[in-house]
């Protein structure tokens, strides 16, 4: 497979840097090829603003996301930009590989989806979550918390860390581009334990192995949904 | 009160930027005191890094957490960060305002979070939630989305906005600070039509008109919880 790691950590040594060489590493002796996005050793820019297009359909008034609609068909994306899309579209798997902050991805990373992920590209009206841009690709999210796993628990006090949490991510950012949403490798609070980084490295190790046999998050298809975007009678389970 | 309006979005001429405006002329003519962080107009760094302390604890390994903490201590935050938090301080209530981009906040605004909301700051072991550090102040999501109001409801295909979407923004953010977070004003894709715009604007009128009223999100105090992070049983309903 073609793999690409996006990776958002400020600290080459860390835990999360660690988790991602090891995947270089394992992935290419598997036999994959690798590619890295190592967002912070790119410095790349976070922000989204009109310096992301080589020219402005409306140099007056910028509507972003009508530019990047302008861009996809004008081949106007900025260099950086252009790199990771064609990146994408080269990718089998993806892995996201980044530090839970404030129950989200870091701002490095949500700039990347901000500004790579334009419309026309990713989605359009009739194109979008199983019939996304990137169909016919899965990705994975590779984090570390600051909390304990028990406190992401349906009753834990940060809130159910699939239902609540990663949902924005998973079916928000991954699963609406197309791409199918696999289940997330979680390294609880591995900062607090030389132990329990050892036993992650492992597990990931042997998750790695198995890549792409990791179970798919079972969200519904379009097809599920009326034309007024509700979930049919049939495909509902009782709460 | 102190009014402090966090405001992400690139172009001031947006709906974003016309909600932005109407808040400091009302509020301001209801007589409150209001300061804007306009992130756009300040080139807000986005990305945390080594360069948001004036000194590094540890030069060799930056773990971004223990920097912040140190820097809480030594009054050691660059002088953007520092900023941002005296107006959080000064602030009774922040109205955050932005567009929803993949159903979070800008990066631009995730980074205000990432390196404003420090530890020792805003949480330690035994301050977060109800006990937060910004404690006594209220916090509201002003924010405009790209999907019609009928896709997020429970069955909705994009995912109901309070319990998946704006959830780790609301209760993982804001709540977590300390804030009392309070409901959300949306503008449901008011880019598709200038009546819904003046409707909104005039809604969100009424809204400021009556900010201390408005019904604050009922998340659990963390006295619900067991010393398992787990929400006691007398407080659970039947899901």
């Amino acid at each position: 497979m073609n793999v690409l790691i996006v990776y958002a950590h400020p600290e080459p040594q860390s835990f999360n840097g660690a988790l991602k060489d090891l995947a270089v590493s394992e992935l290419t002796t598997l036999g994959h090829q690798v590619k890295v996005s190592d967002l912070y050793a790119m410095n790349f820019k976070a922000v989204a603003d009109c310096d992301d297009f080589v020219r402005l359909q409306n140099e007056d008034f910028l509507k972003y996301a009508v530019e990047q609609k302008h861009a996809v068909k004008t081949n106007g994306f900025s260099k950086d930009i252009q790199e990771e899309q064609e990146k994408l579209l080269w990718a089998d798997f993806v892995i996201f590989q980044f530090p839970l902050w404030w129950y989200s991805v870091p701002a490095i990373l949500k700039g990347w989806f901000d500004r790579v992920f334009a419309p026309g590209f990713i989605y359009s009206r009739d194109m979008r979550y199983d019939t996304g841009g990137l169909k016919g690709r899965k990705a994975m999210l590779t984090t570390t918390t600051g909390s304990p796993k028990h406190a992401y628990t349906p009753y834990g006090m940060d809130g159910d860390i699939y239902e609540k949490i990663l949902y924005h991510i998973n079916h928000g950012m991954l699963y609406f581009s197309g791409m199918e949403s696999v289940e997330p490798f979680i390294a609880w609070t591995p900062s607090h334990d030389e132990n329990d980084r050892k036993r992650y490295l492992e597990e990931y190790k042997e998750r790695l192995y198995h890549l792409s046999e990791v179970p798919s998050i079972p969200y519904h298809p379009t097809s599920h949904y009326d034309e007024d975007h509700q979930l049919k009678m049939e495909y509902r389970k009782e709460k």
